[in-house]
């Protein structure tokens, strides 16, 4: 099958490669998911990857398969796998456990070691090919009605995550109802974060470059969030009227 | 009785002040507790109340009695005082409740309130005076075996709350065991961060400008902690031999 890869450490190195199509056995136990993928998005990683700015090959290769944003649809299951089965849409997890205490109780995003493993990124091939198979501990079933926007779910992630581990951190206060946001930046993670907020409960006002009205200055508002310019408003006056803010979140850049 | 005061927004305007002496009968419900100042230590906060910097009088006041840092010993206590007798050494509170939710549950250190109350600082007297009444709930009983080092336990209180703060934080993380931290000033926060992280079972290693040995250097070591001074070893390299610091606490200025 083809893949889409390149050479680590060698700028401008993406091309096309081919692979061995994945089989259920590669998982053992029975437990083998083949997902065959429907679309991978790139992101400024995928960039700095091609930039030869970071990311490594898995142990055998001189190559590593790019893509991490993934989306799919499993293709076939093996015996022992529940909860999955053939047409399901599905994302898979990009982080993999490691060694530390933090990957043991799977909560591997939070690792601690030095050495780790993330499809498309490092020392593991990523998404941006036809198959993989995988064990159903690191797939994600996602709903029927979302395949259109599926190959959301991984970018989305990751402002899921941040947002939640501000929460976390203010549980010391014990009695934080946070009732206003402000957003900084309006791309697609601006905007991710805009609508978790907003699904949280939250008065958003989320800052951008351009003044309104333009598509991401609409998709705020539609989201019942406020745009404002920092062409126009300074984040200062801005926190004078529509602060004080509980919450900040940073997605400029 | 005497008191040390300024002018608030009246630079160098500190002075020698008349005040009546308190009684118990300040205080309602004969839960009043007269206590007779033993020592008031002076730190940066006087120096910038003094400079005008910040600093408002209690209403009714044109002049703001200074000093935060205080230690006293009990003359006398109403008939509904618990736990409190005369001749006991204790600390008195800086901060006292607002209206903020953070204030109604006992953590008024946490006020979000715009206005706030703070002995010494903000809208009430301080302690460089003879005598002062307050209710037990502000009252921090010392034992007898401190009364040499009492005086240190209101700023003792500053980096105790620091570092709560971050063990309180990291809670989110549900196994976090820190083994090392560095502390960045060997000041007396720093000596005190480098103190509260030692009883914690921390390694630390202590970083201060002036190359060792002099008094803090002593010190930190007799902590049975690390002294580097950053003339001689970068935070950079030390992280690098002595980390990675799963904690830093900063009290370089």
């Amino acid at each position: 099958m083809k893949a889409i890869a390149v050479f680590p450490g060698k700028p401008n190195s993406m091309h096309l490669a081919e692979l061995p199509k994945p089989t259920l056995d590669a998982v053992p136990g029975g437990r083998g998911v083949l997902v065959r993928l429907v679309r991978c998005g790139v992101d400024g990683t995928d960039k700095e990857i091609n930039a030869a700015e970071y990311g490594q090959a898995p142990e055998g290769y001189d190559f590593l398969v790019t893509g991490h944003e993934n989306f799919g649809q499993v293709e076939a299951v093996g015996p022992n796998v529940a909860g999955l089965q053939p047409g399901d849409y599905v994302v898979a997890t990009v982080r993999r456990p490691g060694t530390s205490i933090y990957d043991r109780i799977g909560t591997y995003d939070m690792t601690t070691d030095d050495v780790y493993f993330e499809h498309g990124i490092n020392r593991l091939h990523g998404f941006l090919t036809e198959y993989y198979a995988d064990d159903p501990e690191y797939i994600v079933k996602v709903p029927r009605a979302l395949r259109d926007v599926g190959v959301l779910v991984e970018p989305l992630s990751v402002p899921e995550k941040g947002i939640l581990q501000a929460y976390e951190i203010q549980r010391r206060l014990r009695v934080w109802r946070p009732r206003k946001a402000a957003v900084l930046g309006a791309g697609t993670v601006g905007l991710f974060a805009t609508m978790i907020l907003r699904l949280r409960g939250l008065e958003v006002t989320t800052f951008g470059l351009i003044p309104k009205p333009y598509l991401n200055s609409d998709l705020v508002e539609a989201l019942g969030a406020r745009y404002l310019s920092t062409r126009t408003t300074s984040l200062r006056e801005a926190a004078t009227v529509y602060g004080p803010f509980d919450l900040m979140y940073e997605a400029t850049g």
